[in-house]
């Protein structure tokens, strides 16, 4: 348990409140207040010492140029393995081994520094430590070895390149990735017992078939006996399972009895259907159960910390511990030091209900979640042509195109010149007529663009979250830039650039996507999938160490066994794949060449082929002639990792995704800033943004907002209009905490530490399952 | 709406009840409370006419015998496909459409039945009814042209016959099957956008490919042109999101160029991964909102009934209405006639919990529950063995062998034996030794069983529940009698019956299945899969009936085109299948000929083949070249309606399936009857019967219950023990349908006839989801 020990560091600095603590101590106190509220609001889990030092090597040690630092380390580091041998691009073994040995250095550096910031107790009972320096002294001894047996001409393997992706995992920041390991670990014992009823299976239909047509005297297309051997007959049942031999392999003993097609359909539904389905079964439900766990534990340590900090920082008004505004104040800048001015008094507002010049409990232990959601500060102002030419903008002649650009008509029309556009691109473009409608196209929708401006503030218009707005007028941009690049080149140089060319190409046909933009279904499907994105790239690094991994293996496995060389298969070599044991062999027949582990980037192609799970029969067929029949292991293993866990972890993860956007579709999660900001009357919902609705909207909040009882501190905020930005970056994790803490008591303090670090799954689970939460 | 006006029948009759009614009436008015009941117990939701005519007439209806009937005809119509041209085994036109005329006729005689039992109005509202009449319409006219156009020797087109699954569909009985497609009905408004949106991103690809590649002169493996037309582009494309033509369709691409596999990977990335997880994401979303829908529809139906019945049943009592005992006896005859004294005595004492002599509406409503309940009765009794000899059996010798054969060690010596058995079948069998060990491995796996039954008591060990045991002697027995017949045959006429000889490898085979008998975790797992069982066979019907009007379908456009003649494929005409478009293609090169629409059962084994989607490209191929390139459309008609819409229900429901089963390991829905057996101390638990422990706790229990007070009704049910057996059977539905009725509080009498048949799955939704039943 890597925060087993935690509760020791924590607990260690008791302050007392009620006596007033000298200056320098006051701003100590305020330093770790702030470190608290910190690793609340970016949900760290790190325990740290509470010595005035350590926690100023703790600020720094989470400071994003160190953060930054180690990843781009990491990366360094995984991408050795593109110059090393075998290599795309070959580099010296002493270069390597030194970028290597660089890499190394500064991830004990790091390692250093965060033993310097934890305690010694719980630095030294986190696994995760230990892992890193295991690594890195094996990997040292690994180097050694192999430059030695180098140095004396021996080739050996560099076989701890398997343990890189160690790094990624286990530095503290790659938080996400370990807990989907920590998923697949808990859905392990579970989906074991599964797994082997269905390995089961197999075995028992192999014996079937062994036994019904091991004797017939059958041949395969290619001429080879049928089912003749009981570990060919598991291996090619194991690749129907995946669909990817399918019909072939029922073929011989069909053409021979009608009846025996039987057998495979049974096969099939039982192994491919059944087992298949009870897989993702029990994948998406462990994946639910311990993320609710997990999250619950988040949501629980976060409320932790900030009851820490609050007790660092509270004094006693009346009967009640509270903190002051000045405190609070003076924390939230440490915590947050680019917030602005009026966002800051905003949060006070809501802090500080009714203005008492403190902050209470409850409310402080919000600050965090406060911090988090982005607000979005707009200055309403006029069109900038309003203010320049007022009487030409706001002629009758203006207004028109004005309202013309804003009626539906106007979006329809262009949805209709996208699709004539489509249609050119599809057509012939040698032909001149064609070509020159690509110039047409190009400055309609640069017209609609310029127009957009004209009627719409362009400040409001290119605001950082309008992402369509900013998707169209890219994709514009470069595709103007591009097509006048390419024309350039081509009346200079009398030739087409073959890259350029291609960029245009692909460009020109994005645009079509802006289509999307205009169906309001559409954008709502997008939305959501954007939305997914960020965790998406959590799977990006699973599935990156997995690959990794298993690119290595098979590179020490399989390098140099097939190789590529002539494109177009004209050489007899070429088409062997350079190795005689591929002559007649599907492998070569279906010029598969060029899929090989010969270095890094091929290799991660041929696992992605691998991971679409077709031709995986013919894929491992081809290595294991060319190596040994063991090879297939090899296949089936990246199969069970890659397809049974991991594509179902990732299905689970967008049935889980899509299931809580929908239930937010139906029933918007207001928090209270939202609500305050609506209360104050400085908000601007998202839509109205959108809808070109905005200036007549803002205009009648402004003159209700001053209608409003005058207030010192409220004229800060006057003229300033507030929105929250956060509802497009909901992530499903975020979501799921967000609805469990609202489920906890404001008042509660949540079980003490050692208890939450012990939830278990089990816990959560509800004794009498109801209609609602079980279905 | 078909059951929309079914409120006008339901509530004709209201009975008086505070007037004692005549005996005949009183006869009719229990005949009526009796259908009520029938019908909620069986979740029947035809409304009926309440005339004693009527009530008769429905009560015939309801008959097995008639169902089983019409069924019977449903069959006979389905499989006419299997003797008119193309036939499997053909018949002279007259002879089918005979049988085909009969059939409509009793389709016919069943729907006059029903006119005559339901309500006129209600009849002629229900759109099943209208379907069943117009089919037979249409079927008759379509006889009618096929053979007078037949009798000039004209050759038309039998379209009717796509039309016989309506009869399948439409019939009363098939609620499930309907309610899938009502499902599938549902989840279309919502797909049909993700799957625009899908086919909008199929086409930019499209786009992309034949910019990017179409002007390359590529060639394809067969030496084809490469992506040059954009038609061909999108159908590969489609097929690569199947994965049906990875990664042959990247190859070209990729030899020529290393960067172009990043367009195949994003692609895939996209559209494989991303949309077809939303894709069924939106289906399961949703089925389970749909579920619920129903589920809660039926639970109140069923509430409705009983309270219906209870109606016309009450009279008062004190201050409150009840049902009297005697009457309340005589209702549970007619609705169960097979109902056991014991049991009925058992189901009396849990309604009449006080032993007033009269049930209350709150237990008068929960009857049709109890008698859902398989109840088993078990007369616990002494092994025959021990009666008939008891010295013997009661001796040392005969305890030890007792003994041993409960120990867990005998369990695992008969594994170990499963073991070697399996080893020996994987080796050659023609070695004499191999041969006489099958023997040896009979008779100790005979001996197993008598050993077995030596220590259990027969009647409990073969009792009906006893799954397993069933499983584990047939299985053996089987065994045997196929070995002995194949040896006898073997001997007497020197030469092997195929057939039986296949038959006996199986057998040899399937018991080695016994192993999961003894591992628990396996037991579980099996055990959930074969509750599915019953839901899995609606799938089944389902499938049935798409498969069914494709394969016409099929057969009208491909039968003849592609012919298998020659097992060996030696003749140059066997070789293109008998047709030369399909000379050199990949489809012949495969030996594909006889996956072909030449017949019923040859087109279905073809549907299967592209229902698993692997080769879907090479079977298109090959029946786009032998008759146009439009058949293609029929293939990924068949992918859309097959794989996106039915498959993704089908992982949907086994999903559904296996969080309701895990929720119910975690705690058991007790219903009032278990508890009511376990306070009366009749009660034995399962797993004791299974792990041989009966006797022994029989006996315990035995003298407890007689310790208990005296009461002249228990003493019926002395020496008697009750077992619920519905645990195993419970499915889905009906878990949930209990799960949702133990939320409606007892003396609710539910929302009104038609608020309840207008529900809509938007009223179900929680308006603020929470963590607990949003993930």
């Amino acid at each position: 348990m890597p925060g087993a020990g935690r509760a020791a560091g924590v607990r260690r600095l008791r302050p007392q409140p009620s006596e007033e603590p000298p200056a320098q101590e006051e701003d100590q106190n305020l330093l770790l207040a702030a470190a608290y509220v910190s690793d609340a609001q970016y949900n760290r889990n790190v325990p740290f010492e509470t010595s005035p030092r350590a926690i100023r090597l703790y600020y720094f040690y989470n400071h994003w140029t160190m953060q930054v630092a180690i990843y781009f380390f990491i990366c360094v580091d995984l991408s050795l393995a593109l110059f090393e041998e075998p290599a795309l691009f070959p580099l010296p073994f002493l270069a390597t081994s030194l970028a290597e040995v660089l890499c190394l250095t500064a991830f004990f550096g790091r390692l250093v520094h965060f033993a310097k910031v934890t305690p010694q107790m719980v630095f030294w009972k986190d696994t995760k430590n230990i892992c890193i320096m295991v690594t890195i002294v094996l990997t040292l001894i690994d180097l050694i070895i192999y430059g030695s047996l180098e140095a004396v001409n021996v080739h050996s393997v560099r076989w701890s390149r398997v343990l890189r992706p160690v790094f990624l995992i286990n530095f503290p920041e790659s938080r996400q990735i370990r807990r989907t390991f920590r998923s697949i670990r808990n859905t392990l014992p579970d989906i074991l017992y599964v797994f082997l009823l269905f390995m089961f299976s197999v075995l028992i239909f192999s014996l079937m078939a062994l036994k019904l047509f091991g004797d017939r005297g059958l041949k395969t297309v290619e001429g080879l006996p049928y089912f003749t051997n009981i570990l060919d007959i598991v291996f090619e049942l194991y690749v129907l399972v995946t669909t990817a031999n399918s019909p072939d392999v029922m073929m011989p003993a069909y053409n021979f009895n009608w009846w025996y097609c039987l057998y495979f359909i049974t096969y099939t539904i039982i192994n491919t259907y059944i087992f298949m389905s009870v897989f993702l079964a029990v994948v998406y439900n462990n994946y639910r159960k311990h993320l609710k766990n997990e999250i619950r534990k988040l949501a629980y340590l976060k409320r932790h910390k900030m009851i820490e900090a609050f007790n660092i920082l509270k004094v006693k008004v009346g009967t009640e511990f509270v903190v002051m505004e000045a405190q609070w104040r003076r924390l939230a800048k440490v915590v947050a030091p680019h917030i602005s001015g009026p966002h800051l008094e905003l949060l006070l507002r809501i802090s500080d209900e009714g203005q008492k010049g403190h902050v209470d409990k409850v409310n402080f232990l919000r600050l965090a979640d406060l911090l988090n959601i982005q607000v979005v500060t707009i200055n309403v102002r006029r069109h900038p042509l309003e203010d320049w030419m007022p009487r030409v903008y706001r002629s009758s002649a203006s207004l028109l195109v004005q309202r013309m650009v804003q009626h539906r008509i106007f979006v329809w029309v262009y949805d209709v010149i996208i699709l004539i556009n489509a249609i050119f691109i599809a057509l012939d473009e040698r032909n001149p007529f064609i070509s020159y409608a690509e110039w047409l196209f190009l400055s309609l929708y640069i017209i609609e663009i310029l127009l957009k401006l004209y009627t719409y503030e362009p400040r409001a218009y290119f605001d950082r979250r309008q992402f369509w707005n900013w998707f169209d007028t890219l994709i514009i941009i470069a595709a103007l830039v591009a097509t006048v690049a390419n024309t350039t080149i081509q009346s200079a140089r009398k030739y087409n650039s073959q890259q350029i060319l291609d960029i245009v190409l692909i460009l020109r046909i994005l645009r079509l996507l802006r289509i999307i933009v205009s169906i309001q279904r559409f954008r709502v499907i997008v939305t959501t999938l954007i939305n997914i994105g960020p965790t998406i790239l959590t799977f990006g690094g699973l599935v990156l160490v997995v690959y990794y991994v298993f690119a290595i293996i098979g590179m020490e496995a399989f390098h140099g066994k097939v190789r590529f060389s002539d494109p177009n298969f004209t050489s007899p070599d070429a088409l062997v794949c350079g190795n005689p044991a591929l002559k007649d062999s599907a492998f070569a027949r279906d010029r598969y060449c060029k899929n090989n582990f010969n270095d890094l980037a091929s290799s991660f192609i041929v696992l992605m082929e691998l991971t679409v799970v077709n031709h995986l029969l013919l894929l491992a067929g081809g290595f294991a002639l060319v190596t040994h029949q063991v090879a297939k292991l090899y296949f089936i293993g990246f199969h069970i990792v890659v397809v049974i866990l991991i594509v179902n972890i990732f299905i689970a993860f967008i049935l889980e995704a899509f299931f809580v956007a929908y239930s937010l579709e139906k029933s918007e999660v207001e928090t209270a800033i939202e609500k305050k900001i609506q209360e104050l009357g400085v908000g601007i919902q998202e839509e109205e943004m959108q809808d070109g609705k905005l200036v007549d909207n803002v205009d009648a909040k402004d003159s209700g907002f001053s209608g409003d009882d005058g207030d010192n501190k409220r004229k800060d905020l006057k003229g300033l209009y507030f929105r929250i930005a956060s509802k497009k970056y909901r992530t499903v994790d975020a979501l799921l905490q967000q609805m469990f803490e609202s489920e906890i008591a404001p008042e509660e303090e949540g079980p003490s530490l050692d208890e939450i670090l012990n939830f278990s799954p089990g816990d959560l689970y509800p004794k009498n399952p109801n209609f609602e939460n079980s279905a």
